[in-house]
């Protein structure tokens, strides 16, 4: 059975959403672990009634909150949810852990607690797009500000990887985030890694611009953690617009009224099918072991659906899958590939 | 009367949709100087049927094609319409120029031959996004991808005073891109830029992150090009793929259809608003005269719009405000700001 380790005390909803969307888990037959302060925990549990077989109870008596110096703090919590709950994932006593709370934070206790896989030098932050043509892997989304070229090209090898294993895309296709289609393009950063992904035996589509990354021009498509981030929360800022607009657009006219209601269904799903957050969480991807970060904003059902993400994961083997994608790439990038171009210095 | 030369032959759609959009131009009152192939434009006007009052014919005998090196041939191809446009800006013979072809060319013969204003070192691209509670104008959206916080500074004073003579706003407020709200967050090019930015005089109201950049949280946005770029693409791209989810439940379901049917005035004003190219033409700021960039797909409603966005921006004083401002922003941004805290070097 897949057991997988809930951030009880994270998110803006915490602890009523996490321990709600944990629950509904539970009955899907996962077995959970509920990590945090277990007499709040406990006064939850009351609440709601009835617990389901399969809810363990792990007790973190301290809760890393939202603010600027979370992330540096969390390293020496170890009373934390957070760090108990990635400490059950490096004893192997849990398959996976979820988390609402502070992203820096799970990022900063991952990467101290389970260490990275090996040729990997900078983790980073994947964002699934649930793009109407199929899913879009976008990596960084926010942990790397600034980059190397080979880092680039680590970002591709392990979003191909988490696509194979957890996506099902037999040989998933990598584009390069960059602004212009020609490989001369961008910075020198990403101009040395267009160079560097051409050979690097991965299924290479060449430079994404910002426009195709919503159009599935590629399964996994790579850029900075700058871009990435940009990128994704302007996606949501126009989506919020847009959806504002049509609410206010219905509210001042009786005919655009009765039409919005007619599409409601309609609209709520295309509303459903466009929140990324539903479709489970961001995986941390270049660490040793299985820890995804769910949206502040989780309720309880997009807590739900990254547990789920967070047990078909570990069930479809990503974690040996990234292992060995990762033991096969090291050579090509780090001896032959970007070594050599990184000899030649800016372009 | 103001003047305001087209490239006829700019465009995906050239030379009809840049003729057609000039011709409405004209008959709203402002002189239009068509530069291109006199042949070609004398043939669609010829087919057009009736070219109203205030439409000069300005012959080029050359044009610019879409392609990757045409940036750097744009430079010493002085018989294309890019070239022979800039230079009635520069002659005074125009008092802006607007084109729809290559973006890169266009900014390369700006650059060379209307120069920089003074104590701008790079000129950038700005979009005025049309946002439901105000414009926000996001710069750069691509003419450098690399920039230093100098760079973000000047694009910061030179948005500004854009705006003010542009877009009408008073004092308008100053956000900067980043990836969390804090001044600690991001590269070190944009942690030295937010010190700098709130010494600058200007009103800085702090970071911005991608999902703000779509609600309104300031007047001006500075990024650099590639992320600017890939905010202003990633946002075209997610309204591409809603409002064609949109055309999809309304043909998969009779109640979808009659709703869309009915709210069909209201979806196109939304999408129209949404439209940003429909907003005029993308600014070249920081170069000495009034240069526009229109979409590459733009259709003759859009050149129109273009077209008039630079007359207004010349009625409005737009070149002299423009330098007024950056003169005096040299002394803050190139003595006293940005020099002391570059010679800290990086964070």
């Amino acid at each position: 059975v897949t057991v997988v380790a809930v951030d009880a005390m994270g998110g803006d909803r915490a602890p009523a959403a996490a321990i709600e969307g944990a629950l509904a888990a539970a009955r899907m037959g996962i077995e959970v672990a509920l990590v945090g302060d277990v007499a709040v925990i406990e006064r939850e549990l009351g609440r709601i009634g009835s617990t389901p077989p399969g809810v363990r109870l792990v007790h973190a008596p301290d809760a890393i909150e939202m603010g600027e110096h979370a992330a540096l703090e969390a390293r020496t919590r170890r009373g934390s949810s957070i760090y108990i709950g990635v400490q059950l994932v490096h004893r192997r006593e849990a398959d996976a852990f979820v988390s609402a709370g502070n992203t820096g934070a799970v990022f900063a206790v991952a990467l101290l607690t389970l260490g990275r896989l090996p040729g990997i030098e900078r983790p980073a932050l994947g964002a699934v797009l649930p793009l109407p043509a199929g899913p879009t892997l976008l990596l960084d989304v926010g942990a790397n500000a600034e980059v190397r070229a080979s880092h680039l090209v680590q970002f591709a090898h392990i979003g191909v990887a988490y696509m194979r294993a957890v996506g099902g895309v037999a040989v998933p296709t990598v584009g390069l985030l960059n602004i212009g289609e020609e490989p001369t393009k961008g910075s020198h950063v990403v101009i040395e890694a267009h160079a560097a992904l051409a050979t690097s035996g991965l299924r290479f589509v060449g430079n994404v611009e910002g426009r195709d990354v919503f159009a599935h021009r590629a399964d996994v498509v790579v850029a900075d953690g700058f871009t990435g981030n940009a990128i994704l929360k302007a996606a949501e800022g126009v989506i919020d617009v847009l959806f504002t607009e049509l609410r206010r657009v219905a509210a001042n006219s009786l005919r655009a009224r009765v039409g919005a209601l007619l599409m409601r269904p309609s609209l709520r799903a295309i509303a459903d099918r466009t929140d990324y957050r539903r479709y489970g969480a961001v995986p941390l991807l270049g660490v040793d072991g299985a820890v995804f970060v769910a949206h502040g904003r989780s309720d309880p059902r997009a807590i739900t659906s990254a547990i789920v993400t967070a047990a078909r994961a570990t069930e479809r083997g990503m974690r040996d899958t990234l292992a060995a994608s990762v033991g096969a790439m090291r050579k090509d990038v780090n001896d032959e590939g970007i070594t050599r171009l990184e000899s030649r210095g800016p372009a």
